[in-house]
């Protein structure tokens, strides 16, 4: 395979960030990948902490780590002058760097030459591999299961995460298949999906979620949602290329309108389903909705309780909330796994 | 606007073409766009002629040609060595040079450092625009058409250079709207849909077809097919981004089956309206289909005659095939400019 592979034990790094929504991505690796995490580096003046052991990058070097990851989100994925000195030490001290930013780490030129001399590499993971092929719509062994959403941004990343950890609770093989760069970071490889070239993104997916056991699961991050005006695009090459068997509908309660769109109406649930089911079988005549993940993030667990059974009685499928687990969350695991 | 501009007067290189259908691209300009092509230049070996006059580059300069463009297709759009010598002596005598194939211009370190040397430009239509937006869905100002298709290579370029022709004829106000390399070429700009970035598709295509006065027709060059398992999601982004007000659906008369993948059926006619007109409502609540472009290439008139009018007697709409023209056509030009 050509995906990308990282380094397996990081530094975090987290800048000179003051508003912890920034680093989601630092949180996301201590969450679901604290095994690569060695420890976190903060500049002066930083004050938020992921709460990992704070080392220097020569420090972390003698940890284990290999790497140091730019776990940052800032207006335009912009690499920021303030942060060179530091990832020129991370290379002095025998780290790579990996980043997930817009701005490439190979176009600075101070980097590109250092890590030259020192035999270092500079992974931009919004670098998808070269020689990508074009789809070819042949179906592949082993099972699929693919998170959809009525929006960006409403938990497709953490649904699929929730669900391979459930699969393998339960003794299945099943890999998390990352098209995010967060959820590269966090699973060490991935295809990131927006940066495809678009006559290739139906054939990434098909490369991202190969031939595999009969029994396998390959738990797919979704991308954006058909419904976006400027995503769908990508949702459907996804979509036709990943050939789920079963799809997982993610949806925020309360949300009314696209996020980044407010002129677009959230489409309902009823439609979402109908329509993703629909475009799939070309690719995949079994596909079929197997339940909903709803982001109840902004009630509390009475009402969320409550807003979990009436969508389930409505469309007569399993509806959970994997932040909150619980049976709902079972039952929702029980019906992927339906045959 | 950040589309590609190309030269407009162009020697047109044939290499040493044997193949008819290699040399599309070059029938394709003489076709279309015959103000453009100044002559043509063919290498020992070559048979294939488009019936210009035959130049060297050195006559088509002192003729008017600003630039050598590569009229070829081949396997892999590779740039053959051989044609290196021609490229250079193009170069020498005053041309730029334009190229649609996937393998670079720029890429050929000779081709760049005597463009340098020169001050000439090397031009690869496939390279998009940087700095492309993401799409932001805002309803625009001025009419679009859009040529859709139930598969790939079966008129969708040639239907919309023909309806541009009838709505010019028709002392109408409309750009044709090139998104292939081809089209690229015919028009002298227009945006390499398949090489955009998948998240900037719908973008691409919203910078393509922009705010105009409100009888202006934008008709827009489809890509693909929205039941392509390879190419879906960029047919999808191009659907949603040129929020067109008239779809124009092509099928080929009798292909049953996808020309690339031979497991997958052509969609019906009816089906393909439906999705694609459902598709373009998240966009363009008012778009619908107003007829379609039916490929008879493979019967002769009198069977092609009864074709079109038992497909319009099934659908309702008109049904015409440009190639052959005549009253099917003019009515379906008619029903394009109903309000």
């Amino acid at each position: 395979m050509r995906l990308i592979e990282l380094p397996s034990r990081y530094l975090v790094f987290l800048g000179d960030v003051t508003d912890p929504s920034c680093a989601k991505t630092a949180f996301g690796l201590r969450d679901w990948t604290p095994e690569r995490c060695v420890g976190e580096y903060a500049l002066p003046g930083g004050t938020v902490s992921a709460g990992l052991p704070p080392l220097s990058p020569a420090q972390a070097r003698r940890h284990g780590a290999e790497a140091l990851v730019i776990a940052i989100a800032n207006y335009g994925g912009v690499l920021s002058p303030d942060w060179i000195p530091t990832l020129l030490e991370s290379l002095e001290a025998g780290l790579d760097l990996v980043s997930g930013m817009h701005m490439r780490l190979t176009d600075q030129c101070e980097l590109r030459c250092a890590a030259e001399r020192l035999g270092r590499r500079l992974i931009d993971i919004r670098n998808p591999p070269r020689d990508l092929p074009v789809g070819n719509g042949r179906k592949r062994t082993g099972k699929r299961l693919l998170t959809v959403g009525t929006d960006c941004a409403l938990g497709k990343k953490y649904t699929a995460l929730v669900l391979t950890r459930e699969f393998k609770a339960r003794a299945l093989d099943a890999d998390f298949r990352a098209t995010g760069q967060t959820g590269i970071l966090i699973a060490g490889t991935g295809m990131p999906m927006d940066a495809v070239v678009s006559d290739f993104v139906a054939g990434a997916a098909e490369l991202l979620t190969p031939d595999a056991p009969e029994n396998h699961w390959d738990v797919v991050e979704g991308q954006g949602s058909i419904f976006h005006p400027a995503y769908a695009g990508v949702s459907l090459g996804l979509l036709h290329g990943t050939q789920p068997d079963a799809i997982v509908v993610c949806h925020q309660l309360g949300r009314e309108r696209l996020v980044d769109l407010p002129d677009f109406p959230t489409p309902t649930l009823e439609e979402t389903i109908e329509l993703t089911v629909r475009l799939a079988r070309r690719t995949n005549p079994r596909a079929r909705c197997v339940g909903i993940s709803l982001n109840t993030s902004g009630i509390d667990q009475i009402a969320a309780q409550h807003a979990l059974a009436e969508h389930a009685a409505r469309l007569g499928l399993p509806v959970a909330d994997p932040m909150r687990g619980g049976a709902e969350l079972a039952e929702l695991v029980a019906a992927c796994l339906e045959p």
